[in-house]
């Protein structure tokens, strides 16, 4: 198994990146415009894009922590787990991120780290200016 | 031993994106402006930031991949190797980047994670437009 990990530091607060991460507004503003469903545990949010996308069954929603696990397409990611861990550090909130249990380093792997790194920034920029750049207007990494 | 990867397509040529993993001028143009050395096989190549930087030795330098292999700082690299593989696919030129042997994923490989994707992301950019995000222009991800 192999994982894609990533982080970002913003000056943000904790509760208002928690709120980006345990909201269907905050995980909207960016991760996809398309996002719906309930991000309460055993629940599950949609997340949809051109072409589907995933299903994430809450598995754990705490003060400092939200945990998904994948239950649909894509293909790769069924089973896959997400974790966010939120914490104050040297005067900064740093949030930690984690998305685990691949069963190869494939292309698609190789593409959503990169995107995944794209959604952080997405993410900080949301939570330093109120504004980010959820699907559909992400930043591209290939050639459409 | 941990691996982190990622990928970017471009609308550039191969032998343009080659080019900006093996000269110098390239190198320079999306990573560091601070770059210097030699980029043939054996050869040492020095990129530096405020706190120093990593001296990559050139392991591969071919027509399609170029390989380095970190050794001197950070100590978490030392002895790591970087693949940058390029090919064309499906009418656009695609890099695969993987930076492998990692010991774990500790809070410094999440960070470079992250940061080799502002990276990729500054390199298309270079290639695209001709002027790329090397540092010190490069894109912040936490507070500084």
């Amino acid at each position: 198994m192999v994982n894609i990990c990533s982080m970002i530091g913003t000056s943000a607060a904790p509760d208002q990146v928690m709120a980006a991460l345990n909201t269907i507004e905050g995980l909207s503003s960016w991760w996809t415009v398309h996002t719906s469903g309930s991000t309460a545990p055993g629940e599950v949010v949609q997340f949809r894009f051109p072409d589907g996308g995933p299903d994430m069954k809450v598995l754990e929603s705490s003060e400092h922590r939200v945990v998904w696990e994948s239950i649909g397409e894509p293909d790769e990611w069924l089973g896959t787990q997400l974790f966010f861990d939120v914490s104050h550090q040297d005067g900064q909130t740093i949030l930690m991120f984690k998305h685990s249990g691949w069963a190869a380093e494939t292309p698609f792997f190789h593409h959503c780290s990169t995107k995944w790194a794209v959604f952080m920034l997405s993410l900080r920029e949301y939570l330093e200016t109120g504004k980010g750049r959820p699907f559909p207007n992400d930043v591209q990494i290939t050639v459409d």
